[in-house]
């Protein structure tokens, strides 16, 4: 049965940014389940399955309804024990948590601060003052003012990549020689940036970005379709 | 048979300060493989089975020596594929690499700017002289101006702890609910802090200095024996 992912969409239906959901995406790729996204705007939590958060990823996966990534990445790995594993088992999970919340404590909030007005422009016009409203309050700054700097910031946040870099310069993936939910949780961070702002986080030569690339092809080149700016 | 473990040491002979040292010391505690620890000191070439790179963890065991933490974790864990796996095959191997690569370009990097004078202060009388050039020319400053500032630069470096403090709040353990290799390898950068040092690089109430503790109890207290500052 298809599985429906709710996915954080902007003004035009088919750009989609959520990190969280693009994780949910590679994931659901990756144990190769059948999926049909619906888009959804930040607004419309009367679309979501109720009760709900007003937050996406959600799946519906025929009567069970399932909401947040990482719990969504739970149930996946244990609905559907025979399709290609996530994680690797327990031994895996633990570690795969560190690089998650490395992601959310370095990676999304270092892109945040260079993208978060190119999100505002993309979204849907009934989701714009909600967007700026919640995200101002967040940052204590108008947009304008949180992106303002974000070329005097690229060199400390190409520097926090790091324990990447070096992890993806010496195997092909976060996860080893192929790739799992580690790479996807990563990738979202990466994805949900060039879906939505032209601003390039990467250099050219930078391992980083040639890590990007083979996630891109992944899947018939999934996430590579998709709208977004550059490589 | 008794692994012999070639341990870096201090001026006192029992006071053990290399942050790769006690990665090898706690795996092969959880292998359960008895060890012999020889201080050595770093200009004691002559003392390290030969050939040698002048440096330590290395390991003997009968006939076989290994260099370097990383290789002696992939020998132990093949060599004793019986005992407690340090990595929880393959799936664990790979993300505990990222967390290695996060350990030595943020942790360790950070924590020699604080510690690196105490280290020389601790040195053996024939070991200060090279201690201090290595040093100096790898900073391009005298150990006394590295630390200089060291106040000012803690705020910056228990924030980049974030990905280890949301971990080790939300699971015991780096690797989930018990210790494993990952746990080690960022252990092993914190026993090197405090067995060298007094000045303490976490806060009364940080979670990863619960989680550290955690860490000195595995073994009867391995590490908390040793010669440390605080607790």
């Amino acid at each position: 049965m298809t599985i429906i992912l709710y996915d954080l969409a902007g003004a035009e239906a088919d750009r989609r940014f959520s990190p969280f959901c693009w994780r949910t995406r590679m994931a659901l790729a990756h144990k190769g389940l059948a999926v049909e996204t619906v888009p959804w705007r930040f607004t419309e939590k009367d679309k979501l399955p109720q009760p709900n958060q007003g937050r996406v990823p959600v799946i519906r996966d025929g009567d069970r309804v399932v909401h947040d990534s990482t719990s969504i990445a739970d149930y996946l790995e244990e609905r559907y024990p025979d399709r290609p594993s996530l994680f690797g088992g327990a031994a895996g999970r633990a570690p795969t948590r560190f690089v998650q919340n490395w992601t959310e404590t370095v990676v999304n909030t270092g892109l945040v601060g260079f993208v978060v007005l190119d999100i505002h422009r993309h979204c849907a016009p009934e989701d714009q003052a909600y967007f700026r409203r919640s995200r101002e309050e967040r940052f204590g700054a108008t947009l304008e003012d949180v992106v303002r700097d974000r070329e005097a910031r690229l060199p400390a946040f190409r520097a926090s990549l790091d324990p990447l870099r070096r992890t993806v310069e010496r195997q092909d993936f976060v996860s080893g020689s192929a790739p799992a939910y580690a790479d996807y949780v990563v990738f979202g961070a990466f994805q949900w940036a060039r879906a939505i702002s032209d601003f390039d986080p990467l250099a050219a030569d930078d391992p980083v970005r040639a890590w990007r690339g083979r996630m891109l092809d992944l899947f018939g080149g999934l996430a590579r379709r998709a709208p977004a700016y550059g490589d």
